[in-house]
């Protein structure tokens, strides 16, 4: 298949800064796409060939701009699957399939399929809905604190949920969920693999996230983990492990627990390029984005090697601030070596939104890590 | 002045490669762009936040497309200078200014300029049309072999040549231009320098450029070159000079030769992202195109180090092969580490077109060069 400056199409389901980066990649390489996001205001609606408005939930808007493209791909999972088994059956590549799709979007499935191939995973017990999950509560089969998460549609913090007591459960909404059990753990990690069409499989370096407290966001994405050795194994070997049972096409991005114990443990993972690997784009040979491309496309996966050390700080909307955006600060972190803002596009801000983000690069992590903390607390993202 | 997602718009005249590698970090920084080109198929019609297609040499077409930014710069000099001094004069920011441009566009000037300003140069003479040429020739006013360089409109070897014999002459246009001494020389070296409104200054690395023979083209662009480093400090002495001299808002690309007896010559000069600073985008900590950005928004200049070694290959047209374009061992280069390819978007091939370029880091230098070999022996484009 030629895809370099030809009529190959590559269409991509969402539109929000991943669609947004993963448009950088595909322009480099002259790669055509077409692009569906709800919103006409999408990151996305630039640089792709075509840009469509429409509903990724809705069957036939899928499966009618499914028709439009050679290969498609995905930037949320939050996608109608039913369209996807639909276009795949009449041939279409769908990378990732609508099955792994099917796996991931439901954290409950998710954490069967762990059981089921035994990997490592916090211990858990699925309800269909809250009122389940309170009468399990009541009866003590499931022991507080615990981690609620909504079974569906969770994502950055949204869905998930630390209960304490019975009366927490009061203000979560009636739908199927998991009860985790919570693990004390010493760090969140993260290792992203790359799996192409015909089974060439890397894996990106291991990298350690720290998140928000209140906001369950990641505020620093640390590219190489500062962890031992052989924990840093463990989590590449979970992470294979992980793509292999899957047998995804693309990234699969495996989030982990490293427990106090040095255990690692499965989080959760995205069928996609993630957050947690956007430190790529400037810090190592292939970015995550060029990387899912050619693993879609069946091309030679690039070297997952770093050039030099990585963080990355999430940029999100500054709470008491909803309107349009203003980035306090940006021309002081301009002004270090080093760093790199990236914007999304999104002209509102409000409090906890993820606007953007920054990579910091050096040869040395301690001095990366420094900047990392200066640029965090130099720039706001405000509005005025 | 705020640029990140707001309705500043920067303007950028032309729409070639240079322009469609300058929106990756406009869209980077979420700054809204629009882009004129005389063709509805410019590489830069994707990214830009608004594509006009209009001729650059027609004062209104330049002038109201003027009209609708708050910056406006160049990726192409040969655009209408009289359109750039009205809105100039009318409180437009035209960065490159006119002025600078004025000295560029004619070869002529350009090298009356440096003997002005004590630069060196290798000795010229300017000559009004091609018959004063002759005249001069016939007398032997210049010696043979002398170069022959139209003054305007040149680009990529078009409107150089080395002139041998009166003969010679009479295949050349008959046009504004200089005869050039043609200087002994052991290589040929180019050394950015990024220089802000305010007047910030920073010069990237002194990079070796090989060309080929017969087209003129630059082959191989070496990041740093492989020369002492007294005469890499004295290059990047002279580059400086030239930008001060120039007092140029943006880039200026200055091409130069290294002597046999190591004297540093300056041969031209860009204002402008340039083929020779391509390489930046994977080995530097800031890409030339971010830097341009930066420069002419007056926003601080970024780190002009590199993280690895950078070498680059032209690709272009093979000789015998025009029409649709075939990325011949595209994907043999894809499975070599640290090799980014990237395609301009142009759909028809022709011999010694500039079709894309590819891009070899690695951490070792002598490592680099080897791939850069294979890479140049692998890949060919041609058509099918």
């Amino acid at each position: 298949m030629n895809y370099f400056s030809t009529d190959f199409r590559l269409g991509i389901l969402g539109g929000g800064q991943l669609g947004k980066m993963l448009l950088y990649d595909t322009r480099k390489f002259d790669i055509a796409t077409n692009v569906l996001d709800p919103s006409k205001d999408a990151p996305s609606q630039y640089g792709a060939h075509q840009f469509f408005q429409g509903d990724l939930m809705d069957f036939e808007t899928v499966y009618r701009f499914g028709k439009t493209v050679d290969v498609l791909t995905i930037e949320i999972e939050n996608v109608n699957l039913d369209a996807l088994d639909k276009l795949e059956e009449e041939g279409l590549k769908v990378f990732p399939s609508p099955k792994t799709l099917r796996l991931i979007q439901n954290k409950g499935n998710q954490k069967d399929f762990y059981t089921t191939h035994n990997i490592p995973t916090a211990p858990y017990k699925r309800f269909s809905d809250i009122e389940a999950l309170k009468t399990a509560a009541t009866a003590n089969e499931v022991t507080m604190p615990f981690v609620w998460k909504s079974a569906q549609f969770g994502y950055d913090g949204n869905g998930v949920k630390v209960v304490r007591s019975i009366t927490d459960l009061d203000v979560l909404p009636n739908v199927e969920c998991i009860a985790e059990v919570m693990v004390p753990f010493k760090n969140e990690l993260a290792v992203i693999v790359a799996r192409s069409a015909s089974g060439e499989i890397k894996t990106y370096p291991v990298v350690e996230m720290e998140f928000h407290p209140e906001a369950n966001q990641v505020e620093y994405v640390i590219c190489p983990a500062r962890i031992d050795s052989a924990v840093a194994d463990k989590a590449r070997a979970i992470a294979l492990q992980v793509s292999e049972k899957f047998n995804h096409v693309g990234l699969l991005a495996v989030e982990m627990f490293q427990t106090q114990d040095d255990d690692v443990l499965v989080n959760e993972v995205a069928p996609r390029p993630h957050n947690s690997g956007h430190y790529s784009i400037e810090a190592s040979y292939t970015s995550q984005f060029e990387q899912h491309i050619r693993a879609i496309l069946d091309l030679p996966l690039g070297n997952t090697d770093s050039k030099v050390a990585g963080i990355m700080v999430n940029l999100v909307g500054a709470e008491g601030y909803t309107g349009q955006v203003y980035y306090e600060g940006m021309e002081d972190i301009l002004a270090i070596e080093g760093v790199t803002p990236h914007i999304y596009g999104k002209r509102e801000t409000r409090p906890f939104r993820k606007m953007g983000h920054v990579t910091i690069v050096n040869s040395d992590m301690t001095k990366a890590r420094e900047i990392a903390q200066q640029v965090k607390e130099t720039i706001k993202v405000i509005s005025k």
